[in-house]
């Protein structure tokens, strides 16, 4: 009798099976239909594939189409067909990094024989399923490295990642044809036939090994799934993601760019950007004052004493940027936040209980290094303008402020026509508490102080332990953004600490001093960070109070109708509007399209009928059809729905229900 | 006979006069009216009293108590009494130094004895009036250094005075009743009753021999005049400088306020600063925006290459700060100028002459590293914001746009009352022409350019050369701080070098690229300079459009008549205007007075025949009148006259002499 090895189940059973036996036949040995969806199993924790001949005891789990690890060998296999097939176009191509992961694979090469581009796409994928459909088997075996090394001589990836291989030997997977051969980890399946449904997506630049001293490589993604209809939606995922990534919009519609050479995460504001940015800014400012908040300007510079006093320079350093040596003994420091700086506007003056609440406000610029390959776009940026404020309360005012704010925020939310958010309470990780101000009863203390407010306005909310600042918990308002990022759009902290530490005080109404509680709170975050929000909420199609370019206006014949169109401008322009102007020698339907194109609110057109009749013919954004308007009852109508903020020439909701919802009483 | 020595005169004849013979003796010979007038001489170059016996051959010219040197003998008397009163109240008090200059005249002392106060100033002017009145003769005598030394052995200061002082000997001045000695450089007058009318002014710590290191001495400041009225006009100046120097009304008005302990030359703008701030923001970005300026937002940092393409590293480095060592091979630098971010927005993308002239503007933070001595309130400061514009013009269209943003400038001047300014054209220094981008031909056609474009507006100007951008000529529109130092509020510059270093293009109607020109502008200057300047001009007093709180509204009693005058206060912020209610338990002449004490243009009051008649009491700022006026008359007038940004309820002039002036075809 042959020799036995053991084998535990998932469920900790344990099978006797013979030596060598394959995964398939243990699949088999327990049900047909298991064996049906399998594609190859975890031993010992190591993905195989189906013909895997099992040697020693161990734990298995049978991989079944179904599950990540089964999409895991399926992306393997396509990534070592796609290969093959570059390798048959493109011979002299050299073959750097692959691997799959849960949204599909990418293999790097160079370019030895030029770019592969988009357009190639088609013969690739061609000569892939030529591949597929001719069903060839892979196998597998390991070769000893020393043995391999001749093979890859030329190829100066190859070699280095043989290099780099544990231990002294690799599998290498080849068709059985001879044709293609190539060595890695991970699993396979068994034929070339098994690649079912996949889709090669797109071609970018990469470092090889990441780093960018070293040479760049082109990387080729794509994406394979064993259904058709999960392919489908993944692709329409894709491409939703696509449309909605704020850095494609902001490239399309030129809101901003970033250029590396001049300074990673450092954006710069194009003119219709920077439109979009100066009305969130003046509105924000706006809101806050009328809610009672005091705007101030602060210099993002300050001595580096301050931030030592804080306690950034010892809980947050690593996100600071480097002090700069005056000469004359001052060690100036970029701010990585605010707060010290609206201390200093507090403490410049005696505060008596009358001043409180005390809220101070500001756009205020800071900078945080993050590491270079953390940035993109306007999300994540190192120098940021944060809708920043703090208000300073008497302890027996939190809870109001509290609501306050939060009123203040949901309003706003309506305005930006904001829907899609989770309440998360963030506090300290528990495990890690050296991270924090050391203060048990303040953690404590505030921490169920922040979960009862939040259970008094019968919110729903999420608990996360390690998301608090180092001085406080926090209630955090968390969107995902188009590349499913969570970030932050709204904050409000509490804070115990700085307010010790800066020896902050009022006069009470008994003659005392008495210390204030903090509260760090940021409505619309930074105007990088929301204005990419925005742009990925509104798809680039702007809402008309915030669009860079509010009517485009188009003479059927300049001759004819220019001066009456300019007459329309001006007036439009009177009443505080953006307007352009489209008196370009194209033809009015490409004029029409392109102004689709750039998402402008209204397309409004004049010939002979609208100038007989003091009309505009006006086509909304996102419509088909035009209708005649009155010039001025046009002009009235936009002015409103810019004063509104609404959407669509949608009046808002009603304000009722969310005051009702505070409990808010003015 | 006696020996006889020779003068010459300042018209170059000479005179025999026998030796030893006084100043005083030589004006008589000259004339019994000058004799009269004289106070001293300058003997060969050097400044000697009336009573100075002549030895040697010469230049002579005698100085007359309305001449610069006459008050220099009157002052440096002064000190010498002061000097000696102090000795007298305060015993064990050591001295400094003492000068005097084109103001007064100081002395420095120890505190020894405790401050010396302002309040102390009546007692030490009337020991200072009993010695003047005694009229007791001031001798002179050389005495050797050697000798002197006892005698200052417990004073540190005068110690090492004396052991600076040139030569062997030094000229002790001394009371002919003994009571008081000194040395010193400079000239006196023969007895203490030759002072006339004087006046201590204030008194402030001053490092010995300036250096921070050295302990803290106190100054004491005076002047002295020969006549009366000269003293009063003195006061007089001196009084209104202070009321406008923008520092004490910035600390008075609560407007801003800079800490050397968290930054030097680093401003705050408490809420009421950063209220007149943001409206000029957000004036001078509109008025630019319909002038067909783009705003941008652009980063304060950038890579040091940046800085070291525009020729800003080579040229000006000594004025910007430290740069950072990012860790990945990237050092960033606070920008010191915006024109190279401008730049990148310019060559964002391929230009063409018809997108010509392209104005690109922003409100652009930058940091220059200005000596610490240099810093002043909100004038002269490391971190600033710039109304920053650069517009890209081909060469044919740069005269025509010179006086466009010459037009622009003029009507921003209207707006805010601007009427005190000279025009100056800024060339490079002749003499040193390796400060700048060398490029002779650049640098003479451009400043001629400059020079015609002036003289074909018919505008006045001045030239001055050492003054220009190192990279090109400009026009700077001066002015003068309370403090009488001159500063640039406008300016227009030329600039061939930077489309050069950064290989700026357009697309001609050739179709072959050409060069632009650029032309940086500044309106308003940075908002730090440019506040500080209205905050003088108006001395404290801004105009309604500008002024923090525009109104405050005081009901009678609060009982009564606050429920109305909350109505008011609604009603007027929901017009965009910014009101205050002062309800506090005070009396309403102490309310009343202290708006006008904080200069705010409108005090509203109400009481029940306000209520009744749905109207206002209006006092205006300035004035000692009140008159009633319907609420909502009110109300229409102070929006009309804060959308006008007319002073003192007065309409702007008329545009249209500046238009003619300017010759500009719209």
């Amino acid at each position: 009798m042959a020799e036995q090895i053991t084998l535990t189940m998932p469920d900790n059973s344990t099978r006797q099976v013979e030596k060598e036996t394959t995964v398939l036949e243990v699949a088999k040995g327990i049900s047909t239909s298991l064996a049906k969806k399998s594609v190859g199993a975890r031993f010992n924790n190591q993905l195989v594939g189906l013909d895997e001949p099992l040697i020693d005891d161990g734990t298995i789990e049978i991989v079944t189409k179904d599950s990540a690890d089964g999409l895991a060998i399926l992306r393997n296999t396509t990534a070592f067909v796609l290969a093959d097939a570059l390798k048959r176009l493109y011979p002299e191509l050299h073959f750097g990094a692959s691997a799959d992961n849960e949204d599909g694979f990418y293999y790097d090469t160079d370019k030895a024989d030029g770019q592969v581009a988009v357009t190639d796409f088609d013969k690739l994928t061609a000569t892939m399923n030529k591949l597929i459909k001719a069903n060839i088997a892979i196998t597998k075996k390991p070769v000893a490295k020393a043995d391999l090394a001749a093979q890859y001589k030329d190829d100066p990836y190859k070699s280095q990642l043989l290099k780099d291989a544990e231990g002294d030997a690799v599998e290498v997977y080849s068709l059985a044809d001879g044709s293609f051969s190539d060595f890695g980890e991970g699993a396979m399946l068994p034929k070339t036939g098994g690649i079912k449904y996949f889709q090669l997506l797109s071609v970018a630049g990469a470092y090889w090994e990441g780093k960018s001293s070293n040479p760049m490589l082109q990387r080729i993604y794509g994406t394979a799934f064993y259904k058709k209809a999960d392919l489908e939606d993944e692709l329409k995922r894709r491409q939703e993601a696509k449309e909605r990534d704020h850095r494609t919009i902001g490239r399309d519609l030129d809101l901003f760019f970033v250029d590396p050479k001049v300074g990673n995460g450092l954006p710069y504001w194009m003119p219709n950007g920077a439109t979009i940015r100066r009305t969130i800014e003046r509105y924000i400012i706006d809101k806050e004052v009328a809610n009672g908040y005091q705007h101030v300007y602060t210099p993002v510079l300050a001595n580096l004493d301050l931030y030592k006093q804080s306690g950034h320079w010892a809980h947050y350093r690593e996100d600071m940027f480097p002090p700069m040596d005056m000469g004359d003994g001052e060690q100036l420091e970029l701010r990585p936040m605010n707060c010290p700086s609206h201390i200093q506007i507090y403490n410049h003056h005696i505060r008596s209980y009358r001043d409180l609440p005390f809220r101070v406000a500001e756009l205020g610029m800071m900078h945080r290094y993050e590491k270079s390959g953390a940035l993109s776009g306007l999300q994540r940026v190192r120098e940021m303008t944060l809708n920043d404020g703090h208000t300073f309360v008497a302890l027996d005012q939190i809870q109001d402020e509290f609501k306050k704010i939060l009123k203040l925020m949901m309003e706003v939310y309506e305005d930006f026509n904001i829907t899609d958010y989770r309440f998360r309470l963030s506090y300290r990780d528990p495990a890690n508490t050296k991270k924090y101000f050391p203060d048990d009863e303040m953690w404590n203390k505030s921490q169920s102080m922040l979960k009862a407010a939040m259970d008094d306005l019968h919110l729903d909310y999420y608990e996360a332990e390690g998301e608090a600042a180092f001085y406080g918990p926090k209630l955090d308002v968390q969107t995902k953004t188009a590349l499913g990022n969570e970030e932050t759009l709204s904050t409000i902290q509490f804070d115990f600490m700085m307010p010790e530490k800066f020896d902050l005080t009022y006069v009470g109404e008994d003659g005392k001093e008495h210390r204030p509680v903090m509260i760090h709170r940021g409505i619309v975050s930074t105007m990088e960070r929301f204005t990419a929000y925005l742009i990925e909420i509104y798809k680039g199609a702007f809402p008309t109070w915030l669009a860079p370019v509010q009517a485009v206006l188009i003479p059927v014949k300049n001759d004819l109708h220019l001066e009456y169109v300019n007459y329309i401008k001006d007036e439009m322009q009177k009443r505080g509007l953006r307007v352009r102007v489209d008196d370009r020698n194209e033809k009015m339907g490409y004029k029409i399209r392109e102004a689709q194109t750039k998402k402008v609110p209204y397309t409004l057109v004049v010939g002979d009928k609208e100038v007989n009749e003091v009309a505009v013919s006006v086509r909304k954004y996102g419509e088909e059809h035009t209708e005649e308007e009155s010039t001025n009852m046009f002009i009235d109508a936009i002015v409103a729905e810019t004063k509104n903020y609404s959407r669509d020439g949608k009046l808002k909701k009603s304000q009722e229900s969310l005051d009702k919802k505070l409990d808010i009483q003015e």
